[in-house]
């Protein structure tokens, strides 16, 4: 069932992404093509105050062409730990550092075309702790009932796919 | 809040992605850059049996390195209604045609860099009817009830954003 890599071919080398294709042989022993995003992954951050408030982003989002409601959530730098990641963006985002963070597992955003995981967490026990945000985000910080955020998913006003993820593994779990 | 797009650079046109990059003046005023993959939007469908099993298609990733299990998913051809996309994949990928498709709404996979918007869809009322795959396709389709798939999921078995999104939207609706 795998698919054996013949030949790659770097496109494109980005600040946030890489783009190759590759010449495959596919199980059947024929050759086809695949595109490929190469993304180093990121983590993205169920953060819960003590009433279960989630704290969500708002930020526009150009490949998107809006304004999106998303769970904070950021790119792994060289070599970053998941966890220290999760860490310093929720720091940066939302201006909170979580006592406690516990692993939701992780998805793959795309896994036809992009190597992008992400590294799901719930933070809790957050402190104010305001870290400097990158000079090209500009985001405003909500604050939403857990129940009322899957209402939101479940209206559409909240379509971001690792939110939707993230949210309704921690309701589950809560029984919200 | 918003971001204008003041140039945009076309770096590649592939078969299922193109790849641009943008010049965009940010909401300060200053000037960034965006790598933004265009991709043409999909559908993934969520196909209940009459005794609530979910079918998972399984196949080979190369972006993710791995086979993994996802709800069956295609790409939108140029011009094609998601609910006739619906209805083509789920008789390609499965070999069932849905007698009822209803919308679950949907979800941007990354909105950090791909456009990529997923419509979610309930298929139900299940018939035989195969549908020719593609050539670079190779799926094994199985069966497992929706409870399990829940199941999988907090145990990180089921590690794909739409399907996550998909299933835990459909456990929740049907009380699972």
């Amino acid at each position: 069932m795998e698919e054996t890599v013949l030949k790659s071919e770097a496109v494109f080398k980005g600040r946030v992404i890489n783009l190759s294709v590759l010449d495959v042989r596919l199980p059947d022993g024929t050759q086809s093509k695949r595109e490929l995003v190469e993304h180093p992954g990121a983590v993205a951050m169920v953060a819960l105050d003590e009433s279960n408030n989630v704290l969500l982003v708002r930020q526009y989002r150009i490949a998107a062409s809006r304004i999106m409601l998303e769970i904070p959530a950021g790119t792994l730098h060289a070599n970053e730990p998941p966890l220290e990641c999760a860490e310093r963006e929720l720091q940066e985002e939302t201006g909170y550092r979580p006592g406690k963070l516990e692993s939701l597992g992780g998805l793959f955003v795309a896994p036809g075309y992009t190597t992008e995981f992400i590294h799901l967490f719930l933070a809790t026990d957050l402190h104010e702790s305001r870290l400097q945000m990158d000079d090209d985000e500009f985001i405003e910080v909500e604050r939403v009932p857990l129940a009322e955020a899957v209402a939101m998913i479940e209206r559409g006003d909240l379509i971001d796919g690792k939110s939707i993820a993230g949210i309704m593994k921690v309701a589950r779990r809560l029984g919200i």
